[in-house]
């Protein structure tokens, strides 16, 4: 089964949910006047950690993506949860690499943990709950025709820094560090969600590639979304790594996943003075669906990203 | 590494801990006037699902774990979160099964789902998430001089049921199915955790047997613990296991795990009144450490029960 046919599955069972509904970042429930956000997301050593990540970088990410929605949800994190499930060959040093690299992101984050698990599995496995606080919930299902559609930081170097680990590139070693910051040790936007909680129309984070979340974000609004190509914030190096596999580099633009970028709308009047680095990237528009658009055609922009159970490789010959 | 050893590990790494510190049943941070609490615990199907567990029984389980964790910091369940961990050859009619069972208990319990997740893993796995609500919460480090120790409902049948199925012991329909309807199918007592938690001192629920339950709260609350053998609730059926295998039915009690009963620890002048159902199993006392004492002797009770990592099996020849 496919991750899409088995979410679309526990949809159809689960009649029982929160304020809002399942679909977004987190899930979220009143509380007097403010929103208890809560998230939770499953790292797999198998499937989510590359032999390159060292145990404290595996710890730091599973806190990481789930700040990540709650960022992406516009709330302030305050507290997180873990469950490890631990093969019985681990060793020890390994496990101390994990719970380092946890204690660190808590600091990062200046989140305090609120309960763990262990338990024994066939793979190591890091279950991490989020948990968040906000007075004005962002959701993806806000945008309004005519906002403006933006991006925090710059794109393109996790799958960039994959591709080179992957390929064994040769590359600068200042560009390599570039790339491998992102790629192993990514962090959430947490300032900027709480910046954008209050005048942002709508949020998401880029855990499965640009592409998939505009068209979440411009499905569950129900408008389109187009895109200025060349206004999207290519990171540094992913244009050579690009060169490099004969690739252009928007494709690992908008297919690179796990960058924990947030992804927003915003009324063009409220976007000065957010005091968060971001770039305008294309707009909200009648109709559905996602485009590309430049002086010359309008083309539809295809939902790519990184669907765990398929395995496709999103990058290889789709364009 | 043992489960104690992995947990100790993470104990020293982990410093930045919430308004109470971990150790509890679950983690629980100051929200206005009120405690939001937290906990998580993980199914892992190799471990934890017996083959003769139908998938809505793994399903309502995985809720079930975390609602009585829950119950026990005395708060009301307001939200359930959860991952899956799903191998590829996972047939589609067994995660129906588990989504059918996840609602089930979702629909008993009356909480809603904020937040899935589903991932590709080598074994099946549910990590489940509660939240829930109090204004007074309920510890393991509140046990006084003096207080009643207390159990609710009965125990002894869920190990009893396991070792029926495991050695295939001939009984009468009626008690195989009281013994199967606790190893399969256990509830949270939500009702009890609610009652409770203005009046009692401390809490613990059942979840790797009352030995060490026991020994859990009198090393949190600083005291000591006498425990009437004869005063404890034997489960039905558990006298018949226990016989057909040469053992102690007080065995079987004090190192049932999963049994989710709520071990309580109460002033003897807020005893009545609970509208509850439970047994006074002893005494809190000065010192420390947990004993059987009869009108002859006081004998140290060890802290017997369930070591997932080890796999040790508890009820072999330890008395």
């Amino acid at each position: 089964m496919r991750e899409s046919e088995i979410i679309e599955l526990f949809l159809r069972h689960l009649k029982r949910q929160g304020d809002l509904p399942l679909g977004d970042d987190a899930g979220a429930i009143r509380f007097g006047k403010a929103w208890l956000v809560a998230t939770n997301d499953m790292l797999v050593r198998r499937t989510d950690v590359p032999d390159i990540m060292t145990p404290e970088q595996a710890g730091f990410k599973a806190v990481t993506m789930n700040v990540s929605d709650v960022s992406a949800m516009g709330a302030r994190p305050i507290g997180f949860l873990f469950s490890l499930g631990i093969p019985g060959d681990l060793d020890a040093e390994y496990l101390e690499g994990i719970a380092r690299g946890i204690e660190k992101a808590l600091e990062f984050y200046e989140v305090p943990v609120l309960s763990a698990d262990t338990n024994e599995a066939d793979d190591l496995i890091i279950d991490g709950i989020a948990l968040g606080i906000t007075e004005t919930l962002l959701t993806r299902s806000g945008a309004k025709l005519g906002d403006l559609v933006c991006v925090t930081g710059d794109l393109g170097r996790a799958l960039a820094g994959y591709l080179v680990w992957k390929n064994e590139l040769d590359l600068s070693k200042r560009v390599k560090k570039k790339l491998y910051e992102k790629f192993l040790e990514p962090k959430a936007r947490v300032r900027e969600g709480l910046a954008l909680s209050k005048v942002a129309s709508s949020a998401i984070d880029v855990s499965d590639g640009l592409a998939k979340e505009l068209h979440l974000l411009a499905g569950m609004s129900g408008v389109g979304i187009e895109v200025y190509p060349e206004k999207l914030p290519v990171g540094e190096g992913v244009k050579e790594v690009a060169e490099l596999l004969g690739l252009d580099p928007v494709e690992l633009v908008i297919a690179s996943g796990e960058e924990f970028e947030l992804v927003f709308t915003v009324k063009p009047e409220l976007v000065e003075g957010l005091g968060i680095e971001f770039s305008v990237i294309g707009r909200v528009v009648e109709g559905n669906g996602v485009y590309f658009v430049s002086n010359k055609d309008r083309k539809p922009l295809l939902p790519l990203g990184w669907e765990h159970l398929s395995r496709q490789k999103v990058y290889n010959g789709i364009f």
